[in-house]
């Protein structure tokens, strides 16, 4: 054999070798991805084991304040069963939970290697949140892919311990940061819809409705925020976001239960700035009321 | 030579060629890609050439009424100067700017090769939308890179034409979305915050203002919308979203100013949701003359 056939020889031995390292080596990297995907999958069940519901907060556009009726939600259920209701603040870009229910300055406790408590609100309401780790002013710029990543690191880590209802809030809209919310969960056992009564956001409700038909989400139904305002002076009812009727229609159309309207009153935007929930001040307020009427129709829905 | 070491021959033969025609390969490829690339900035750059000005309306949170402002501000411009003025809707998730100027139903008109004629809403404004492609009740679920990718596709083909401003209505927040369009514009002029007075919006503005500074853009400032309300019975003023002052507070910490303070006006909804610009039909509204304020801010800080 003459040396450049010895040479070949050698170079073939180490391509084929290479060749089958590198096929080893990618078969145990997947291997190892999807025992990695299991162990977090496992990871996120067991943290939600001992919670009895988990409900999706969504709403089709922005600023129609989801996060309020989230919080306002979570208040009412909690007046009836203390220390048994937590938030999930989903919201990457405007983590507003915390000042809404005034723990914006807690810090998670750790537990080493079992994850962290979350804070604690009013009516031991506990709550997770993206605002409890980002300082307020940077703005979150990760992109699609890592958020799903982070999420999925908060839903390993935090011991919500027993609960009847995780309220989660999601962000606004059905974009992939919705979706990345409801794939990074083991189970969701409804979906609420937030909304206005504006024709603006009878679109994005429709959106928000057929995202969940294609993700079999069960729609539990729909809220109406901000439906109107009583004057402070004169007492008399303004439409503020155009005639009324919407939800209804909407309701009607997606065939799911309307759960209440809720009144647009200026004194919920300066308990919340404070970081007081509303109800708890102001327990026989028409925007009370309503959401005990929610809470119920919620209550009754999952049996 | 026996047949093991021809066989050998021919294998590291194929091999050898198959490496170098791998690599030969990805250059290649790269070399497209990097020519596509220059090709759509290319593109992009010449259907913006005869745009005067390229401003952004952004907002730190959903539901401000960014929309809102971005139309009005636009009508008031155009009213100025008819046909001189384009609106590009670059938020996917809740493209409501054709249904505001009233313009929904209307289909781009094409120009074979050149691209696309944007719809012209009243007084010549020119409106391109994710909203004039997508069917209403589509939940617009592309994630990141191909959203971007839609995005420069859309901005590739809208031929403009000649415009003093081309407003772009950005979608709320500073995630990766926001981050696209910024990154996907040839040139920006300014940037306008659009926020409400509350505390829970106050972050996510300060989080905006960071983002314009780690991007270098220029802030022309802050609105503030839904400032107060005048009670439509008793006239008497309604702050329907805490104490005022915040605003201010916020374009003296950072530095830019106060463009204006937005009444809310329950009518502005009413007329938006028939599509038709509330400014247009109450030109000597509280709400028109502050957007007339605004307009001239705007247009004495781009010279």
């Amino acid at each position: 054999m003459n040396n450049y056939i010895k040479l070949k020889r050698v170079f073939v031995g180490r391509m084929v070798g290479s060749l089958t390292e590198a096929v080893s080596r990618d078969a145990e990297r997947e291997k190892e991805l999807s025992q990695r995907e299991q162990e977090i999958k496992w990871r996120i069940e067991k943290k939600l084991k001992k919670v009895k519901r988990v409900i999706l907060v969504m709403s089709g556009k922005g600023g129609v304040g989801k996060s309020a009726v989230t919080t306002s939600l979570a208040t009412t259920l909690a007046l009836k069963r203390p220390n048994r209701v937590g938030v999930l603040d989903s919201d990457f870009h405007g983590p507003v939970i915390p000042m809404m229910l005034g723990v914006r300055d807690m810090k998670y406790e750790s537990k080493m290697r079992e994850g962290s408590y979350p804070v604690e609100g009013p009516l031991g309401i506990k709550v997770a949140s993206m605002g409890l780790i980002l300082p307020d002013e940077t703005p979150f710029t990760l992109r699609g892919v890592m958020k799903y990543e982070v999420l999925r690191e908060i839903l390993c880590s935090v011991i919500w311990g027993e609960l009847d209802y995780l309220l989660v809030d999601l962000p606004p809209g059905t974009s992939d940061d919705a979706l990345n919310v409801a794939f990074a969960l083991p189970r969701i056992d409804g979906a609420i819809l937030v909304t206005i009564p504006t024709e603006v956001s009878r679109v994005p409700v429709r959106k928000c409705a057929v995202f969940c038909k294609q993700y079999e989400l069960k729609m539990l139904g729909i809220i109406e925020n901000m439906s109107v305002l009583y004057c402070p002076h004169c007492g008399r009812v303004i439409e503020i976001f155009g005639k009324g009727g919407k939800a209804e229609k909407i309701a009607r159309e997606e065939g799911v239960p309307l759960l209440g309207k809720v009144p647009f009153d200026p004194q919920v935007a300066a308990c919340m700035d404070e970081g007081i929930p509303f109800i708890l001040e102001h327990p026989d307020s028409r925007f009370a009321k309503e959401f005990q009427k929610i809470a119920g129709e919620i209550t009754r829905s999952l049996g």
